[in-house]
């Protein structure tokens, strides 16, 4: 979390809690394809591990707030998995905890495509990519 | 639309969107209670003719991105119209379109529900909220 | 401004600040080169009417915040004009206003390089920018 | 550093460095008097340990971008120490590093002021943060 996530009413803003799950991924899978440089390997690389060009794409949000989120100077902690795959698309789910009372606040799902950074056309998942979200599959949040 | 709306792909970002749906609320409902100063009085006050100390918070989002924002140095065209009235919360639907070409590039829902700052407890609708909401409400994007 | 530029003091956030300064930039100089998608011409194309490929970046900024600056929900004033020209850079000069007290809040200047995106080699400024801000040169803020 | 951080030339965006300085601070000093909750208490709580109801506003930010910033999926390195202390502000110093390569791009100064937040009333620094302060002492970046 970072201060400046908190606003007028100075808790964790809505919009902010966004930002936060894009974080998750990133953190979980890797930075999306062919965007900034080498850091640490996730050890679950299932954005970065793409032919060069792909980009990932967000197709659709759903985000249930439960409670608010009070900002700490401490990171959030949330939970990440694959709740469906598709031929050419893949939906994580999160929860986000309160990192000091572990009250879950948010609870959300996105789904995403890889398309094709030159063509835009649709690219189909790959095997490895396959195989990562099954080690890694759960149940919906929203089921 | 901001240009630091843009991320690494040269699009205006996911959570950005997020963003601007907040914005286009606040344009045609006027800011959320008891934040902010006096500027232009919205035609449609359903956010801030609330009692004194009243919060509106999002309960729920769903955004569903259908094409790619393209980065205009002028505002987005946003259609905002209320989808759903219940006692004690109110959707919005929207659609997003490039303000250049007119394509919708989103299609996206909030739920808000309005609780006392106080106490966190949940608010009725007014009378007055529920009669604005009628005069403005429409079908769901995801109908 | 938009709403969420507020921070958890409940006015707009110092790096929102800093934010809005960038807008300022691209509305008064349009959006920088190579990026984005044909929206209004800026009167004054000082940032767009560059060589295909060419990047603006900021070298330098200096910002004093004056009085904290109120949410609105309308346009800040913000004054921009050119404080500084040199062979390879420019300096812009702002005064952020309250819109609706007419308050100065922020005294701000920014110097900014074109460089040639594939090279990162300095550019010198055009015949055309030099024109450009020579017609809309002022005095420094900090002077 | 949060993959949004980049815009739409890829790299971190100038602005979302003086958010990355905000951070900076708030790791090293704690978060700002009477925002957020209890998280982990920072060993140097200039920040934190205010009187109730005291505020901290930026007075002025002075930044100077020397190297691009490459989105990195680790946290950036930020040296922050204190390089001024007046009656009632202090500046501090900051560069920030590439946490790949080491390289310095980013030096910073921040002047802040402690205010009462009921009046606006400037405070004096307290014998601690005097105290905090002098530990923490070097030179401008600027010098």
């Amino acid at each position: 979390m970072r201060w400046g996530d908190m606003d007028a009413y100075g808790h964790v803003n809505n919009v902010e809690i966004v930002r936060i799950l894009e974080e998750a991924r990133v953190h979980a899978f890797g930075p999306p394809g062919g965007t900034g440089g080498p850091g640490l390997q996730p050890a679950v690389p299932l954005f970065s591990d793409v032919p060069p060009g792909t980009r990932s794409l967000v197709v659709e949000h759903r985000v249930r707030y439960v409670a608010e989120l009070t900002y700490r100077n401490i990171p959030a902690d949330v939970d990440v998995w694959i709740s469906a795959v598709k031929g050419a698309s893949l939906t994580l789910a999160y929860v986000i905890h309160d990192p000091v009372t572990g009250q879950a606040c948010v609870r959300a799902e996105t789904t995403l495509a890889f398309v094709d950074g030159a063509t835009g056309a649709l690219q189909r998942l790959t095997a490895t990519q396959r195989e990562m979200a099954a080690a890694h599959k759960g149940a919906s949040v929203f089921a």
